[in-house]
């Protein structure tokens, strides 16, 4: 039997709202593929988040050619794989699971995904001085792909203050001393005055936490700002910003560009970036779209 | 989510060669359903038969809509299920499993797939006295299948008498005293010579098992045959009969007519089956073409 068809399948939590079945059936309904992506929500099955080691080796008995990994399980899924990716063992967690032969490798395309987006969406930027507000699991991923990406430094600003540390000291190990800090939030005045640009990786902003994550008082021309919410696209941050005449770049570029990559690593073969960039942002618009 | 696409998958051993696949695939693609048709070999995953309970659990958790069942987990596959359809219920044997929402519910499309293709094949000829070749899986199959379509009399013959005498029994107890026999080999020549049709239900004819169930001299012109065996379909049995001037119907339509049964039991929908059947013997022919 030809190679041509594929299945996978997303593991998480509160995924019925997820965009990948659509993104990724869509690219492979235009590449002629017999394609399938099924939703597996541990809420649905009843079982705990632990319970990602005997799923992914389910789907791996059953026929799956790889998986998607997601909030709570990126972490949890490492001691069930055969091997991790050089960007899923520097974060330290999985987004995506490949099965090759009975081997399962896992790999972040959270952080080849946000890379891909920044490089296509702001490629000229300075890159010197970062401040990223938020550092829960999209910081960390964004985080690894702007240091990734040549970021001199990045200084991570949490309401949570050992978890800023905490991803401050791991992105040093990995990418070198002075390469990453961390700072309280009554510092943002003075560090956003100082910076090239923001990345904003904090849920403010998304439907149910409308706002803006920091005062808009401290947005200033000179700054670029690259958002990691995707839904709505158009958030308060990234209107103010624009308004400003900041450069900016939204977070569907992250959204699309996961799925691309994860995609690739799937089937092998090479997807229409562009074309799922505007599958995402078709697809965001519909879901957030007014009454 | 629209309800267009669907993932089942067949648990058994050594089931590379199957032609299921392409069958629902090929029908799948007709109607323009996104429809993915999964092998999970048990010889290829290293388990028991017994691990069927665990395949099927896991595939309901994973998203499968359905299951083919075969060799050697028909049987095994019973005690893992919420329900029975009434044939699968009556001959002890599932080939079908539908989940429907939580609930995995057995079915027996070997039976309706071979009463759909006898009602067709051969939808004129006399019931009365029926000779069965056979008491093994296929053969309890078919015979449940014949006393639906209002078969007198099915006398059962095995060269293991005691599973003749289990299976004749078997069917009395559902479908009437009277209705079933058993008998051994050295009886053939007085049961043929009495009548109306022949059942072949064993291996001998497959490739792997060339030859004739029974001696050339038993059959005569007032015979019809039907056949299990569909690789090849023109079996030594079926050239022989035509031969004589009997009616025959060759072992695809059994094979066409399960997956047919079983693809209405996965998808609501109704497949065409002089399409599949058509498939079937394009599939079979290709497989089993001289080099």
């Amino acid at each position: 039997m030809p190679k041509d068809s594929y299945l996978v399948g997303l593991i998480g939590s509160g995924i019925g709202p997820s965009l990948s079945p659509a993104l990724h059936e869509r690219e492979a309904d235009r590449q002629g593929l017999r394609y399938l992506y099924r939703l597996i929500d541990i809420d649905t099955l009843g079982v705990p988040p632990e319970a990602v080691g005997d799923l992914v080796r389910a789907a791996r008995d059953l026929g799956f050619d790889g998986l998607n990994i997601t909030h709570p399980c990126k972490q949890l899924v490492l001691e069930h794989l055969d091997g991790l990716a050089p960007q899923a063992e520097a974060l330290g967690a999985v987004n995506t699971v490949v099965f090759d032969g009975g081997r399962a490798i896992g790999h972040n395309t959270d952080v080849t995904g946000f890379a891909a987006s920044f490089a296509r969406g702001l490629p000229d930027v300075p890159l010197e001085r970062v401040v990223q507000l938020g550092a829960g699991g999209a910081g960390a991923a964004v985080a690894h792909a702007m240091l990734t990406l040549g970021a001199g430094r990045v200084t991570v600003v949490d309401a949570l203050p050992g978890r800023a540390a905490a991803l401050a000291a791991s992105l040093e190990r990995h990418f070198g001393e002075g390469r990453a800090a961390f700072a309280a939030p009554d510092r943002l005045a003075e560090l956003t005055a100082a910076a090239d640009g923001i990345v904003h990786a904090t849920p403010t902003g998304m439907a149910a936490h409308p706002g803006l994550p920091l005062p808009a008082g401290l947005l200033h021309p000179g700054l670029w700002v690259a958002e990691v919410v995707y839904r709505p696209l158009e958030t308060e941050l990234l209107r103010t910003a624009r308004a400003l005449g900041c450069a900016v770049l939204d977070g569907g570029g992250m959204a699309a560009f996961q799925a691309v990559d994860a995609f690739r690593l799937f089937t092998g073969r090479e997807p229409d970036g562009a074309r799922m960039l505007a599958d995402l942002a078709e697809l965001a618009g519909a879901v957030t779209a007014p009454k």
